[in-house]
C-alpha cells in the first residue's frame, strides 16, 4: 500500500482526566457560564470567540430561523416521534433532513451569490454595476434571484429591517448588505414586481458580513431548526397532533381508493 | 367513518403578511436582538421566556454538551459530508442519529431517576432515605446508576462543580441536586469505588431544577450536539479528515481479507 | 498509549482492479443474475447463501413488510422530499427513522420472546408449559404480549396463514411457530378476547426458524420499508400529496390560533 | 381561506379487516410467496408487476449495488449503532444519508444524461451524433461525464459486461446502452484515456431501458444500500469494529493536539 497517510489533527476538542478543551479553550473555566449558546456556536464554527457585537448579531440570526410554525420539517419530526418515541434524536434528525433547497436554502444561495460577486473586488468596487450584472445573469438564465421576494410577507419581510437595524447599530451593515439591497432594487425595476429582501436573504448577507463562507451557511439554519424541532417535540408531548394528522391522511386515502 | 376528529391547535407559531408570531411573541419586535439562542430554546421548549437566571443556567447546560471532540457522532457527520457534500443537513442529521443511550443518555436517565423519586413527595421528604432506596434498587437489579462515575474524568468531572456553582449563585441548587449528591455518596460507599457526579448527571439534575420533564431532556443534548456537529463540518471544510479515516479502514480490511 | 489495538477484519467485501468480492463470493460471476435481492439480503445478513427454501420464505417475509399505505413513515418521506427534493436519500432516511417501537417493533419483540424462551431448551421441551410461563409473566407485569392481536385485522390477520402455509410447505414451520401459537391460544383464554397471531408476530417466529438472532430482526423491517418508502417517492413524483398535507395542517393551526 | 383543497388519493395501499391491498393487488393472496423482493420493488416503483425478464434484470441491478465493503456509509452505520444500539433503524438511516453525489450519484446522472438526450428522438435517431454532442458539452464545461471511468476497476469494470450480458439475453440491451457505449468510446478518443462504462453507468442505462425516470434512479441505490447496511450491522453484532475505529481516531487527534 503506497498511499501516503495523512496525520489526523483536529482543533475541535479533547479531554484529559482533569480538563476538557474545546476549540483551544478550557470548557469548565473559560466557557461555562461565560458564553451563551449562540456565542458557542460562533466559536465552534470559526475557531475564535465572537466579540460582543458579533455574538449579538449572530444570536439574532440564529433566533430568526428557529421557528416557522407547522412546516413540513415540524410535521415530520412529530410523525417520527409518534412512530419511534424512544428515539427522540431520530425524530429531530428526520426533520432536519428536510432543511434543504426549498424552504431554507435561501441564505446559503444568497451568501454564495454575494461572496462570489465580491471575491477579490476592491473596497471601492462599483456595487451598482455588480448588482446589475447579477440581476442580468439570473434573469437571462431564468433562475430566481436568491434572497428577495416572499410568498407571504408583503410588502416587506418584517424581520429584515430589524436584522439590518441591529447590524447597523453595531457596525456590521457593510457592503454585502449594500449589494443585496441594490440587487433587490434593480430586480424590482427589471421584473416589475415587489421583491423585498426576505429574512433568509438578510441572513445570507449578514453571515457574509460576519465572514462565514457560504458553504457553511446552511449549518446556521440547521442549528436553529434543531432548536425549533425540539420545541415541537416538547409541545407534541403535551399536545399530540401527529396521530390526528396521520389518521386523517390514511382515512382520506382509504375513502378515495379505487 | 366514525372516528371523532381532533382539532389541530398549536402554539408554536404562525405568520401573517406583516408579522411572525413564535410561542405567542412577535418575533421581529419582541425576540430578535432581545433574546439569545439559549433563551430562545427555553422559550421553545417551555412556552415562556426564561428569567435572566434561568437563561444563564440553561445556556451553561447547553454549552456543556456542544463539543466532545472526535466522538462517533462527529466522525459520522464528517463521513456523510464526504459522501453527500451537497446535503449538509443530512450529515448533521446522521450524526444526531447517534445521540442515543450510550454516550448521551445520561442526563435523561438521571432526570428520570430524580423526578420519579421526588414526584408527589413533600418538601421536607427525607432525601437520605430516598437516595438509599434508589441505590438499593439499582444495585439489586445490577443496573448502573445514571449520572455518576466517568471513565476518564477522575476523581471528579471538572464540569460538575462549575455547573453546580452557577446554579448555587443564582438560586437553582435545590433538592434534585441534593438528592443526586446523596445518591453518589451512598453509591460510593456501597460499591466501594469513586463515583463522582458526571456532567450529564449534573445536567439531568439541573434540568429537573428548571422543571424540564425528563422525557424532553435528550432534546437538550440534541440541540447542543447539532451545534457541535455543524462545528465539525466547518472544520472539515478547512481540514478534511473523513477521507483519510475511511481510506485507512478500507485499506486495513483489504489487507486482512481472507 | 497502552490500549491494545484490535485489527480491523471484515468479511463484507472488497475490490481489486478486476474483481469485487461480497461475503466471500465473486459478485460479477457468482451473484449477478444468479441471486435475487431477497437472497442477497440473506447472504448479507448471515454470511451464507440461502437454500431455495430459505430464499422463498425470506422473500415472503420481506415482501410482507414493504407497504402499509399512508403510514407516518410514508408521510414523513413525502414531506422531506417536498422540502429537500435534491436529497432523495435523506427523504428515505427520515422515513426509516420512524421504524421504531410503535409500528414495527413487533417482529423484534416476538423473536426475542421466543428465542429467550427456547434458548438451551431440549428438543422435547414442554411448549405448553413454556407458553403458560410467558403469558403469565407478561400478564403479571401488565405488558402487552408481542406478536398477537391487531387493531384492524379481525378475527385473523390475513397474512399469517399464508406465511405459515409457505413455511409448512417447505419445512420451516417448527417449534418457534408452535410456541407462538400456544402463546396466542393461552393468552386468548386468559385475557378473554381474540388475539390472533399478527403479521409481525408471524415474521418474528419465522425469522427465528431461519435462525436470525432477534437483535437483527428490526433490520428486516428496515430493508422492506426502504423499498416501500422509495415506492412512495415514485408515486409522489407523479402524484404529489405532501404539499397538500402540509398546507392543510398549517392552515388549520392558523385558523385555530389564539 | 380560499385555497382549493386537493383530494388525497394514493394507489400505494390500504387495509380492511380481512385484506391488505398493495398497488392494487391482494397482498396475502396475490403477492406473498409469488413475488420476490426485487419484483416487489419494481411493483412499488412502477405500479405494475414486472415480467419475468424485467424482474431478472431489475434484481441484478439491485444486487449490484448492495455491498461495496467498508464505505463511508458502512462505517457511519456502524458508528451510529455503537452510539445508539437501541435504534437500529437510525443507524441505517444515518448511513443512507450518505447515498449522495460522490459515491452513488452516478446511475442517476447517467440516466439523466441518456434520457435527456433521447427524449422525443425518433427511433432511428443518429446515436453517433448524439453521443458526440454529449461528449462535447461535458468537455466544454469541464464536467466529468457520468457513468464512465473508474478509479479502481481497470481496464474494465467487471460488473458491466455481466449486466449487459443479462440485458442482451432477455432483450433489454437497447439504445440507451448503445448510446452510453458510444459516449464512452468517443470520450476515450477525445480525452485520450481509458474510460470504461462503470457499474453505476451500466445501471443508469439499464434503468432507462426499464423506463425508470431518472429522478427515481437514486432510489434504486437507496434500496440496495439499505440491504447492505443492515448486513454491516449483522456483522458488527458478531464482530464489532466501530469502537476500534472511533478510539483510534480519538487517540490520534489527542496525540497530535497542539
Amino acid at each position: 500500500m503506497t498511499r501516503k497517510r495523512k496525520t489526523l489533527k483536529s482543533g475541535m476538542g479533547w479531554s484529559t482526566p482533569t480538563s476538557i478543551t474545546v476549540r483551544g479553550r478550557d470548557l469548565a473555566n473559560e466557557l461555562l457560564g461565560k458564553i451563551d449558546l449562540g456565542g458557542m456556536a460562533f466559536l465552534e464554527m470559526t475557531g475564535r470567540l465572537p466579540s460582543a457585537q458579533e455574538a449579538e448579531l449572530f444570536n439574532a440570526l440564529l433566533v430568526t430561523l428557529v421557528e416557522h410554525g407547522m412546516t413540513p420539517q415540524a410535521i415530520t419530526t412529530r410523525l417520527v416521534n409518534l412512530a419511534a418515541p424512544e428515539a427522540l434524536q431520530a425524530a429531530v434528525a428526520a426533520g432536519l433532513c428536510g432543511v434543504g433547497s426549498v424552504f431554507t436554502g435561501g441564505s446559503e444561495l444568497t451568501a454564495k451569490m454575494l461572496q462570489d460577486a465580491l471575491r477579490n473586488k476592491a473596497d471601492d468596487a462599483n456595487l451598482d454595476a455588480i448588482a446589475a450584472k447579477i440581476v442580468e445573469s439570473f434573469v437571462a438564465s431564468r433562475r430566481p434571484i436568491p434572497g428577495i421576494g416572499h410568498p407571504v410577507h408583503k410588502p416587506i419581510d418584517p424581520r429584515t429591517p430589524v436584522l439590518f437595524g441591529i447590524a447597523k447599530r453595531i457596525g456590521f451593515r457593510g457592503r454585502y448588505v449594500a449589494l443585496l439591497e441594490l440587487v433587490a432594487a434593480q430586480a424590482e425595476k427589471c421584473l416589475e414586481r415587489e421583491l423585498p429582501i426576505n429574512a433568509t436573504g438578510a441572513i445570507g448577507a449578514l453571515l457574509s458580513e460576519l465572514k462565514f463562507p457560504w458553504r457553511i451557511c446552511r449549518g446556521v439554519a440547521v442549528i436553529s431548526r434543531a432548536v425549533g424541532l425540539v420545541g415541537h417535540l416538547a409541545e407534541e408531548m403535551q399536545n399530540p397532533l401527529a396521530r390526528e394528522i396521520w389518521e386523517r391522511v390514511e382515512e382520506e386515502v382509504f375513502e378515495n381508493r379505487s
